[in-house]
C-alpha cells in the first residue's frame, strides 16, 4: 500500500522500525505537541523520502468554530523559526494558487506578513519599528498562471534583493484528515521536488536558490486512495477516478481551515522575524 | 456497509434487485445521460429512502479546465424543469451557507437567476420581457447564522407572495467523487429531511410549504467513510475522525466545480422559467 | 444648493437657525463625539427632512491603517442601542447589495451578529449562553435581485417569528467624505423612504412592520454634486453625468472602510443584544 | 486650477491652444472613439506632462448593466497593441493592490491573460497552440505589501526570462467620472513616475527595464478636488480632507466597473499576443 504524505512525522509513523539515520524527540506543551525529527544520513533520507535536515512539526488541537487562534501554537512555531533564521533581510514567499482554496494557504499567509524592507530609518522609528528586521514578501503564483516556475521567480528576486534566507509557505498533503489545517511542519531543507498540493513544485532549496530556504507547510489535502486505505486497512481497487485524474480531497470546512491556518502561520512568522519588536506594535501595523 | 448518498440514482444502483414500486428509464443524448426514476409506492420509498415522486438526474461529462459550459446539460435540465413547473409566479430559493464553499452552490446559483416579479408592464416591454413569467429569488441562509429554519423562511415568503411553485437549489452528497459538480438531480418532492450538505435541512415540501416544491440538487461532497468503502470494497474500521466529527470531503478543485455547477443550474432554471423569452435577452439582463 | 445627506446631524448643520421642534445635545468622550437630536414636531420634521423621533450619531476618528477597532465607539453605540431596545426576541436585518461594496455594509455587519434564537436551553447553558437574548438575523437582499421589496421580506419574517423589535443596518449618504465609514447614526424611526445607498429603500418602520424598528446606518457614499458644492462653495453647472445617471462616489479605500465599519457595528449590536453575556463568550462564538 | 489626470487625451483637452510638439488624430468606429496623440518634442512633453511617445486612447460607451462586453473596444485595443508589440516572448505585469478595488484592475486583468511560456511543443500542438507566442504573466503586488518596488520586481523577472517587451496594466486617474472603466489608454512609454492610483508607482520604462514597456491603463478614480472644480467651474476652498489625506473617489458601482474593464483588457491583450491562434481556442483555455 502506498501512502501519500508530505509530513516527515507521518513517514516516520509508517516506518517505526527503520531508525538508522533518524533521530527524533517529542515535547508536549499544554494542548500542543512538538516533534523534532533529524535525518542524519542517506538511510534516513531513503526511509523518510526527504533530504538530510531537521523537520519540526507542531500539532495543535483541531479547529473549533471559535474565532480564537491557539497562542501556544503561534509561540511554538515562532520559537522554532527563530532557531532556523540567520540575521538580516528575509524574503517570505507564499506558494500556491489563490483560485484553489486548499492550495491558497501560502498566498493567504503571505498577505498577513509585515513587509518592512522599504521602511526607512526615520519613519521606522516613528512607528515603533527602529529595531525591526528588513522583510520582503512575495506571492509568486503558479506555473500554469504565470508561465514561470515558482523557483525561478524566487531565485530571480533573491538575486535582486540578496536576502540572508528565504521562508517558503506551502500547502501539504497529509495521510490523515484530522491533521489538516492544525499541523505545521517547519524544515531547513526548503521544498522537495514533487511535494505540495496542486501543481507539483520544483525543488526550492539552498542548492537552487543560493541561500538557506526554510519551509513552513500546513497540510490541507488528503489523497483519496491513502484515506481509503487508512480508514479500511485495505488496498484500493482503483486508484484514480474514471476520468483518470488523481483524487485529492479536502474537508468540506476547508475555507475556515485555510483562514485559520494562514493566520496562525502569519502571526508566528511575524513574531519570529520581528522578535525585537513589541507584539502590540506588530498587530497594529498588519 | 452503509453508503451515504442523496441521489435516487445511486440508491437504485445499490439495490439493483429491489424493483417493486420503482420505475426507471435512461436516455443518452450526445455526451449526457438522463435517468428518470419514479417511486410509486411505499416499497419503493423504503428501497430508495425517498418519498413517492419523480427523480430526474442529468449526468454530464466531468468538468474540464475549459471555461465553457455544457449546452446539452443546460438544455436537458431546462426541459425537465419545464415539465415540473405550473404556470405563474415562481419563488426560487438557493439553500446553503455562503461561507462553506461546497455548501454555497445554492446561493451562488440563486445569484444567477433573473428576478422579474418587480418589473412592471411598461418597463418589462421596453427591455424585451413582455412575455416574462414573474420570478422572485431568495437566499435564506442557514439556521446557524439566521436563527430561523430555512423552511420557516421559505414558508413565510410563500405566504407573503403566494407563488404557484417553489424551486429549491441545494448541495447534495454523492457516494462517488466523479459525480460531484457534474450531476444534477431534479425532483418534484422538495427537500427530504436530513439530506443535504452541512447543516441538515428540515423538510421543505408541498406538505410543509403549501405549494409544489421542485428541488434541484448538485452533489458537491462525499462522506469519507462511503468513499473509503467504495474504493476498497471493505468496511471502515472507524467511522468518525478522532475529534468525533463526521468526515465529509470534497475535491481540491471545489471552487471551480461549484462555480461551474452553479452557472449551469442558473442558466437551466432561467431558460425554463422564461421559456417565452429570447435567450439573448435573458443573458443580457443577468 | 441642494445638499444630499441621510444624517440628521448634517441636516441640522445646514439649518443652524431653525430650531423649532428640534432638541439636541453633544457629548465628547475621549476621541469620540456623540450627538443626540430629538425631532419633536412637524416643524422639526420639515427642517431636518426626517420623521419625529430620536437620532443619535457617534462620530469616531477616521480610520487608520491599523487593524484595531475603536473600543470607545463600540461601547458608545452599544450603550445607545440598549436604551432603544425592548426586552425579548430581536430580528436584525442587514440591508443592501452584497455585489456593490459601499452598499454591502449591512449584509456584512449582519454576518457578524450572533444568532441565538435556535439555541435550546441545555446547549445554551453548555456554551455559556443561559442568559442570552434570542436573536434572529437575515440579509434580505435588494429588490433588483430578489423581486421582493426588502420591507415586504422583513414584514413577512416579522409575522413569522414575532420579534419585539427589528434592527435594520444600512449604508447611508453623507455630505462629507471625512465622515464615511467612521460615523454611526442610530434612530428609533426605522428607514425613511428614499434614503440609503443604491436602490432607494421603501419605508421600514413601526407603521409598516408592526413592531419598533431601530435603524443603524453608516455613511459610505457622497453625492458628487454635493461634494463639489461643499468643496468649492459654488453650485454645480451639471448635476448628472453625460449618461444621465446620478453620480454617487465613494473613497478609493472603500473596501477597508466597509470592513471596519461593519465590524464595529456588529460588535456594538452583539454587546447591546447580549448585555448579560460575558464579552469573551460572545467573541468566542462568532 | 490644477486638474489631476493620467490621460494624455485629457491633458490635451486642457491645453487646446498649445500644439507645438503634439500631433493627434481621432477615429470614430461605430460606438467607440480612438484618439492617437504623438508627443514629438520637449514642448509637447511640457504641455502634456508626459514623455515623448505615442498615446492611444479607446473610449467606449459607458457600462450598462448588461453582461456583455464591447467587441469593438476589444478589437480596437487589440489592433493597437499589435502595432506596439515586437515579436517573441512578452511579459505581462498587472500592477496594483488586490485589496483596494479601484487599484485591483491590473492584477484582475492579469488573471485573465493566457500564460504560455511553459507550454512545450508537443502539448502546445495538442491543445491548438502550435503557433502561439510565449507569454509570462505576473502580479508583482505593491511596495507596502512586498517591501520591494514594483519596478524592481519587473526588472528582476525581465533579467531572468528576457522578454522582448513588457506590457504593464495599471489603474489610472481621470478628471471625469464618466470616463472611468470605459476608457483604455495605451502607450509605448511605460509607466511615468507619479502616475497611477494608490501608491505612486516609480518609473517603469525601457530606460529602467531595458526592453520596450507598453502600458495599458484604465482610469478607475477621480481626484475629488478635480471633480469639484470640473462640476462647478470654481476652485476648491480646501484641497485635502480634515485628516490631511488626498481625497480620491470612485463611483459606487466600482466593483462592476473593475470587473468589466479588466475582462475587456484581458481579452484585448490575449488576442493581440496570440494573433495567430483561433479566438475560440484562446477562450477555451482561459
Amino acid at each position: 500500500m502506498s501512502i501519500r504524505t508530505d509530513l516527515a512525522l507521518e513517514q516516520k509513523e509508517l516506518n517505526p522500525d527503520k531508525t538508522d539515520g533518524i533521530e527524533s524527540d517529542e515535547t508536549v506543551l499544554d494542548d500542543i505537541k512538538i516533534t523534532r525529527i533529524r535525518i542524519k544520513n542517506e538511510n534516513g533520507e531513503r526511509t523518510l523520502g526527504k533530504p538530510i535536515g531537521t523537520y519540526v512539526t507542531v500539532e495543535t488541537p483541531p479547529l473549533t468554530d471559535s474565532g480564537e487562534m491557539n497562542e501556544n501554537a503561534i509561540n511554538a512555531v515562532s520559537k522554532e523559526l527563530i532557531s532556523f533564521l540567520p540575521k538580516g533581510l528575509v524574503l517570505v514567499a507564499g506558494l500556491g494558487n489563490t483560485s484553489i482554496t486548499p492550495d491558497a494557504i501560502g498566498p493567504k499567509a503571505a498577505k498577513g506578513i509585515l513587509a518592512t524592507r522599504h521602511i526607512e530609518g526615520e519613519i521606522a522609528r516613528s512607528i515603533g519599528l527602529d529595531d525591526m528586521r528588513p522583510v520582503a514578501v512575495i506571492s509568486p503564483g503558479v506555473l500554469g498562471q504565470t508561465g514561470i516556475e515558482t523557483g525561478e521567480i524566487i531565485a530571480g528576486i533573491t538575486r535582486l534583493i540578496k536576502p540572508s534566507a528565504v521562508i517558503v509557505i506551502d500547502a501539504l498533503a497529509s495521510r490523515c484528515l484530522s491533521r489538516l489545517g492544525c499541523t505545521i511542519q517547519m524544515s531547513d531543507t526548503g521544498i522537495c521536488p514533487g511535494s505540495g498540493v496542486g501543481n507539483k513544485r520544483a525543488e526550492i532549496s539552498k542548492k537552487t536558490i543560493g541561500v538557506p530556504v526554510i519551509s513552513v507547510g500546513i497540510p490541507t489535502v488528503v489523497d483519496a486512495v491513502t484515506l481509503a486505505q487508512d480508514l479500511t486497512g485495505h488496498e484500493c481497487e482503483r486508484t484514480v477516478n474514471p476520468r483518470g485524474a488523481k483524487m485529492i480531497v479536502t474537508p468540506q470546512e476547508i475555507d475556515l481551515l485555510v483562514s485559520r491556518g494562514a493566520a496562525t502561520v502569519s502571526m508566528a512568522i511575524n513574531y519570529a522575524l520581528q522578535e525585537n519588536i513589541d507584539r502590540e506594535t506588530i498587530l497594529g501595523l498588519i
